[in-house]
């Protein structure tokens, strides 16, 4: 299987550079049957565009989304759906001197040495945070066929910047404040600390990281496969590719293995006739398969390695040290755009499996 | 794929349950001319084995490997090597009453719900820890194989048991201090604490989770692929597919997202004439892809739930509240028979990489 | 994916060499709930015996399955199904001196090549026809799985052995007359000629090869997928896995590149209320999905390589010409051992497609 | 994985519809470094294009092919490269009444059952012929990167149209003329009584199929795989499906089932310090391993469907007996225009097999 693709039944391949024509993506394997337009699509990929504000790059992509294949009469017919971006603000020159000088942080040294110099490194390529938007692409596509089959819904939010945290994860009814301003915080007043750490950072020419969590609802009991197939897994693996994420943790995580089992443990009760769970450590999967109870997780993002200030790096052809200040547009905290992104790539998993398990049928109509 | 494999070249499928008559492993894509028998295997299998102390269950698995296929004049051949574990020591008794009263922090609930009771529940059948052994096995031949051709190298230990915790990272000299004690903690003195303190919790009838830390040296730069083949998402599925991981982290992980770029970023040096990084936040890896300095990760394991203390649960026939008192044989803290484990995913993930990148080729004599 | 690995959702991995301590099949992929125990297998595997009579190899396999995991109180579990066979009757010794004397018509030469020396060349290893007794294995379990949910049936038969040739394709009637002989031709008379033609090469020292002719029926209209996932596609790649095949057809094959469109063409009718097609010149197969009507294809496999003539090689060692007359017990014709082998990854095949056509839910129970 | 892709390391992914925007095709996991611009694919493409003769379709695709990523500076950098060709002429009214009229021979019936009548039917959508035109933007880069490394070389012509066939294989020398008449058939006798067939079959309304045959030389001794990644299997499973193929042989194929194991068996001698066989019955693969002879197979097409003739069908609406006469485009033969798709297929899985076997490195400058 290409390294460029993720899932069994619900299959996405992403493909394109940073610079390049274009960015695009193709989703293999949805159902026939699925109301789609481009402007489902293009809701949510503008949901990843940064604000207007001091916050993020000036980078001014449309990023208009096309639907190039597999959608007839308003309707996915089962084919595989292309979609592109074509790349219309590409000011490569600004990356032009790095190559030879690797950035701190980023993958131009590993790749220099894999492809020998031959990678398109304009913008990093095809390493590029860039690429998420194809990710957004497919995973409008999952989460509006969850949503219709199945009534899955997920919502993503910045719950910490540096070291500024919420206290609790959001209830079902702040996720409608999510969006209400640009660190995508939907505690407001944490909101606006966020926003003060990260314009702090950019005025010291530095950068910020934080966490995202994620909540999804109404999951089938059962969803998921034992050993290689947990959903741990492979929510994980596609959380992990997107850049600058360096740490992943379902319902108490990295806390639960400080307490004890009695307290971590998760009793079942009853509730509107159903079995749930009185509390939800495990993050709404055991065993590899959904409880029924919300799917919690939290995905870790590194400060930005694009920095205003100094770096010591070492000239790749003269094997000298230097410096370099990398220049071009960049994030002092990428966290904000992320919660799109990581809804996209917990959707598209769940669609993966919920397809593999029987749950959402070939023609949906 | 099947959801009992993994990898793309170098591809484990693990088969069998708890209770059932054996457990298996296959391996296929290993290269020709691997010197191979059966105690490379059993070795590594063998630290996975509780101590003799107090800490682990009483179980008493021979956990004896024959390799039945791939092997032929001491040499692997190509072909796959399937190996085997058969179960002797099954008291499938102890568990027969659990099927209905789902045990909280167990895969009962969401399987019984996933296959409507038809699953091979004895002992958790395919979601028992039992079977992390088929990892071992597979683990240990991926592990020999990248020894020998790339002189990479792999350990794994306890950094953390609940909230005793080593402060630093463990020196490559401490990887012969692990199997020194129970816990498999290099630092002897922390072990000692860790040990009281999973004592506490077993005389208590509870338990406790802790961290692994997992560090390998040696890793040519380069390894992993753009996007779905990053080698955190190859890993972090690898290893999340371990029964009670809730969390997996590289390098700097959560903490990094609190700090700033300035300080995360690992600046490029010359040491003995290569190109390095002064610090090792991105635990080896930038773009997904191997940095060439040592990977470093780290596990986190939720405390085990099976516990002695009476729990409350649910009679899934009746659907009326009801309780429970886990009986059988339990390990109070998992964590101590997890260093070979995760060592061993590590190392098929990364023998799948090499392979991939063409770094080991189909014949190694 | 692994290339002893077949299928998509219902996968398949063959493992075990002809003179090794086993060979083995793991069905993962298996819907809980199928009844199954082990002379369902059995009972596939003893119609791929030879028969006493002078056609067949003398070599005695008593070839009995043993089921290891993913069968809990006589059910199949959902998880993966490990099956074994036992080899007991290894003369090795008569293989022994053609490592370096490759025989014509057989995989030493390539294989050596290959592996460089390296491979279990005992008895072909893993390119021997033993290893189709493990698609029997995997094969038993979907056939009875299509029988059970879909009322698919299939049915092999030798329709040619060199050029004696049954006229017709064979009636339904006709199915229960296959295993009547020991040719495995359900027209008697064409049976008797087609023994007697073996026996003549037999007599010669030399060997002959034949077809095998295979129909399904009931097959649901529409299974398959366009492009990769055609039932052509896929129904090809796991016949051309059978050593020996040369060819394979569906439907008018070969003869229908002959004719014109207006002959071959199937003209729709309505017949029992049901649309069907006149004449069935597509074997069943359009644009790579099942048409409804019978799924119908041939498989040519070459005269057995074996042959008690001398013939001309050259020695690997000192490049010099040389020749060699092939020991061992060998049959004169493998098609009759074919049927069931046919029967077996038809079903594999259909299996995998029902599954991913949603047809066959995770549970059948 | 998807059923739109083929492939392990060198994998193609096919999307688009024949009367949708655009056909297009990702390949992911060419090596870096080799050179490549478009032409370097139109070329291959315009040898698909029908002639100006009497014998093709009128329908005037320019099918320009553009290049959208995974090429940087003329040479390719190892991430996907993404081709598009945008439809232009598309005259889909042509067809908007067949949708409940199946044609007989074509895609619609199974297709309207399997999709619910969602999927898109214009010009057969995305069962197209011109889907091949997707096989062939991979192949080009396939072939090319094959020629450049390993110097294998591949070559299609149309050896059989209706009862009008070559006597012998086509020398090495005859391939220069494959493209010298309309047929593509290197005898040009032949040719010419090939193109009287094909016209007669027009003039009545009629069609007629034929076979393509394809040698491929200078492949590396061992390359495939046993059982499952045999080169018979994977070559198979890529030509089946090429709409309108109905059988495949390699070497003597249906034939050598008529004759003995000693006429069969290809003896081994020396020339020019090979190992090679006297003879090529095994079409260069034996045991699923290439030999190092030329791979030579051949490829069934059955008469193209679409006729003008009046033929009878059922309307699905109504279950009423109707009729119909195929109006639009068609090739009264789809022979000639495959050869190109047949190399293209055939460079596909060498490439895979290549990489795989470590024969061709992830960066080949």
């Amino acid at each position: 299987m290409s390294s460029s693709s993720i899932g069994q039944r619900f299959v996405f391949t992403s493909f394109g550079e940073s610079h390049g024509r274009c960015i695009g993506a193709v989703v293999d394997g949805c159902p026939a049957g699925l109301e789609l337009e481009e402007k489902d699509i293009q809701k949510m990929l503008d949901l990843r565009k940064p604000g207007q504000s001091i916050i993020a790059t000036q980078r001014k992509e449309e990023d208009k989304v096309e639907i190039l294949s597999g959608v007839f009469r308003g309707y996915t017919t089962g084919a595989p759906i292309a979609m592109i971006i074509w790349n219309t603000d590409q000011r490569s020159h600004d990356y032009d001197n790095l190559t030879l000088k690797p950035r701190p942080g980023h993958s131009d040294y590993p790749a220099y040495i894999k492809y020998k110099g031959l990678n398109d490194f304009r913008g990093s390529g095809r390493f590029s945070g860039r690429l998420t938007a194809t990710f957004v692409m497919a995973g409008a596509i999952a989460r509006k066929l969850l949503e219709k089959t199945l009534k899955i819904e997920t919502y993503s939010y910045t719950c910490q910047v540096a070291n500024v945290k919420m206290k609790d994860q959001a209830t079902t009814k702040m996720k409608n404040f999510i969006y209400k301003n640009e660190v995508r915080c939907p505690d407001q007043k944490i909101a606006e600390k966020m926003r003060a750490t990260i314009l702090a950072a950019r005025r010291n020419g530095d950068s910020v990281g934080g966490v995202i969590e994620s909540i999804t609802t109404n999951i089938p009991v059962g969803l998921g496969e034992p050993i290689f197939g947990s959903l741990e897994s492979d929510l994980s693996k596609a959380l992990f590719s997107i850049p600058a994420v360096k740490g992943i943790e379902f319902g108490s995580g990295f806390h639960g293995s400080t307490i004890h089992g009695s307290e971590n443990n998760d009793e079942y009760i009853m509730k509107n006739d159903k079995v749930v769970t009185k509390t939800n450590n495990s993050g709404g999967i055991l065993g590899g398969l959904s409880t029924g109870m919300p799917l919690v997780l939290r995905v870790a993002f590194k400060p930005a390695s694009s920095i205003a200030k100094k770096q010591k790096t070492i000239d790749l052809r003269t094997k000298k040290p230097t410096s370099l200040i990398v220049q071009g547009r960049h994030d002092p905290c990428v966290v904000p755009r992320a919660p799109p992104i990581v809804d996209s790539l917990v959707s598209v998993v769940l669609a993966d499996h919920a397809i593999r398990a029987g749950l959402i049928s070939p023609v949906i109509r």
